[in-house]
């Protein structure tokens, strides 16, 4: 009689989400975090939700204060930064960072990996700068990160850590001698950083952090009020709303709380440490069954694979029906490519397990042994 | 032997929430929002919570389109107008109004009933527009909806519906021949509106909406594209908006989840006349007692009063403690005035009962009892 092993029924019964949209957090964040929006048993809040208290109760600055301080614990961030939870994801970033570090030159390197760094020199464009594309991976469709240019005289550098459509990111933080602005909104929380690399660091929460419509800013404050483009609209000036301890007006209250809930998780399971380790075996495992697999091919250069975002493709694309329902077959749900690259996208972010990983690299090697049978 | 009257005992038990913060909804809107985070009996979405699904799921946009439709149908709006969900509040709404709604004068007028629309002429400034106030109440301390006014070439005229800080609401829209704007933030499906009379309505979602990180935009077509300012920022504009179905970055997905939720229960129950009447039969009862207290007396002037945020004051400033002890022993919460008028406010958004503003007039009624004996 086969023994019953609870775990691995539950693993080979659960949905594992690899899609690369907002957000996965671990299960018990998710408990909490409806529990603060309805508790049949009361509730925290002196009997209220989460969503109905004041954002300017004590229990909300509290909540806020925590955040904040998480990631300024988490991230050791320097104490000449400051963090902030703001609206409109990095779409809206991309202004606020161009308004907020226009300089004298009024003049922007950006290193362009793709979709979100075209975007971001767009809006850069419009906030006025001069826009430099100092350099690009465009002429091989963004599969690498570009390594080498020449510095003029610009305000600041831009750059986006991790590119989750074409499965490129920074593992070495380019040589720079001017402010280094980074959009880090796929790859925040999943390794350690050095924070005084940067001059400011955005990042949508959507992925590591919280649920989407918060945004995280870590900002230096040599750079606050600084701007050339004066005045900034209140809401885009980054000074307003440290001026006002992130509560310029009513923030993000739930995103802002379920990633109190997920950054606290995180501290009490082993901080940014445990997790580039775990994030580091996710990777070597599925890269290694990617390039050992006659099957499947990585579409990303070597040296500048995501951990993030693994992005692949059949070696024989009259394979795919049968590999399409192998992998639905396993509760494996997101792993369509974006369409700018085809082929499959297994993204893993923190909260993603191993166990989901061992899943997709197991069915990756029955299907294989299928063909050699 | 005291009958029990369970009804009674959980009003008088419960937590009477009168404050101006977000955001209360009807309880079944929280126990189904908090099932959407997360369901220990599976959950809705293929096993996924709410938080984790992508907001290009075929879950989350027909969530987004219900939304929308139900804004559409509650509010009779006509065809040639679009519903938008957006970030950044009001507070960013100010902004994104006045860069839209920018024409040949480049030049607005703004009726000023307070705070809010102090703040929304701070940011046409900053946009580029020549703003007029074209009517202020600020010699009463914002006390009463100044009705006269002139109007030269405007490119629109700007409005705050309903003033949460001093007690005062358009009963009566101002009859102008330019575009009219309106923040609707306070006092959006509490009433019926002819959405017609406007150009551009925009509403934080954190009153009678849904939670915080949703702003609400219904914009007339013929509006869009059509700023002078060009180019606006994307995000910035209702136009880049409106060609993606509301969809061109990562939503507020939990706002605009919970929104369709409270929307649809809003349908459910009778629909915005329904609502309007409850409401209006609230504000009576509460202004009726205020009149007729002699230890109150209400600060906004009687023909503007608001429904959403009754304000007034303790005739007697020496009765303050007992007052206090006795609205903190019955429950009530969030009933301290903003500090620009003192004295106390009881908000009086959709989703609390009548039953709370009978909890209310009864200790009114006691406290002066106590005082006539």
């Amino acid at each position: 009689m086969k023994k019953f092993d609870p775990k691995k029924e539950f693993i080979m019964s659960k949905t594992h989400n690899f899609g690369a949209g907002p957000c996965i957090l671990p299960q018990i964040v998710f408990e909490q975090a409806s529990k603060g929006v309805f508790d049949p048993d009361g509730g925290q809040f002196n009997g209220l939700s989460i969503l109905e208290i004041s954002h300017r109760s004590e229990a909300f600055v509290s909540i806020m204060e925590e955040a904040r301080g998480l990631v300024r614990e988490l991230l050791e961030v320097p104490d000449n930064y400051t963090v902030l939870f703001l609206q409109g994801g990095a779409s809206l970033g991309f202004l606020i960072n161009a308004m907020n570090m226009a300089g004298a030159h009024r003049k922007a390197g950006y290193i362009n990996t793709g979709a979100w760094s075209t975007k971001a020199m767009k809006e850069a464009k419009v906030a006025g700068l001069e826009v430099i594309e100092i350099a690009s991976s465009s002429d091989q469709n963004f599969n690498y990160i570009p390594k080498d240019f020449e510095v003029e005289e610009l305000d600041f550098i831009h750059m986006t850590s991790n590119n989750t459509i074409f499965g490129t990111q920074f593992h070495d933080l380019p040589k720079v001698n001017v402010p280094l602005v980074c959009d880090m909104s796929s790859d925040i929380f999943s390794k350690k950083i050095d924070v005084s690399k940067f001059d400011l660091i955005y990042a949508g929460a959507q992925k590591n952090v919280g649920p989407a419509g918060a945004t995280l800013y870590i900002v230096k404050n040599d750079c606050l009020n600084q701007s050339s483009l004066k005045p900034i609209p209140s809401y885009l000036d980054l000074n307003v709303h440290a001026g006002k301890d992130s509560m310029f007006n009513t923030p993000p209250v739930f995103s802002v709380y379920v990633s109190m809930l997920n950054l606290r998780h995180l501290k009490a399971t082993g901080a940014v440490a445990e997790m580039e380790k775990v994030n580091n075996m996710k990777a070597s495992e599925l890269y290694a069954e990617i390039d050992r697999n006659s099957l499947f091919k990585g579409t990303a250069a070597k040296e500048d694979r995501s951990k993030m975002n693994v992005t692949f493709v059949l070696t024989d694309e009259s394979k795919k029906e049968v590999w399409d329902k192998i992998w639905n077959d396993a509760n494996i749900v997101g792993l369509k490519g974006h369409r700018s690259v085809g082929g499959y996208r297994a993204s893993m972010y923190n909260a993603l397990e191993l166990e989901s990983v061992e899943v997709l690299t197991k069915i990756m090697r029955d299907f294989e042994a299928q063909y050699q049978s």
